[in-house]
């Protein structure tokens, strides 16, 4: 029987890759007196709900996505975590 | 004791915000042949670590930065988890 999955996307920058959001929020958070923050790191979320015959196809689908449009593969890399 | 604790933070449109980059993706996921995609919608995630005394002062602290800096409140909302 196919239902649907609840899936959620986290793209980020690969280590190593220079970001400027995260620094210019690091910085802007020093000034604003928050001055316990021990690292930030930013990134982008989709949350997709899939149509599908099961968990494992709907993570696969998730993947092609990322592969082929949310995730820039040179500087980007992504996780796909099944919800329900 | 004082330590530090991982706090994961969203940050998405509110209900009924107009949203035009989910709008994009999901018009292209539709034009490279995604059809099983029920929904989708995007937003910003930080990853903070946070030097404090407690999981509630983290979260506290994590919460008057969205309110701060991270988040528009006109048009966004968010939403603080306590990771470890």
């Amino acid at each position: 029987m196919s239902g649907t999955n609840l899936v959620h996307i986290r793209v980020y920058f690969k280590p190593g890759i220079h970001d400027p959001e995260s620094e210019t929020i690091n910085r802007a958070l020093a000034r604003l007196g928050f001055n316990e923050i021990a690292s930030l790191s930013a990134g982008k979320f989709f949350d997709v709900r899939i149509e599908s015959d099961n968990a494992e196809q709907a993570s696969a689908t998730a993947r092609k996505m990322c592969e082929t449009l949310l995730a820039n593969p040179v500087i980007e890399t992504y996780s796909v975590e099944i919800v329900d």
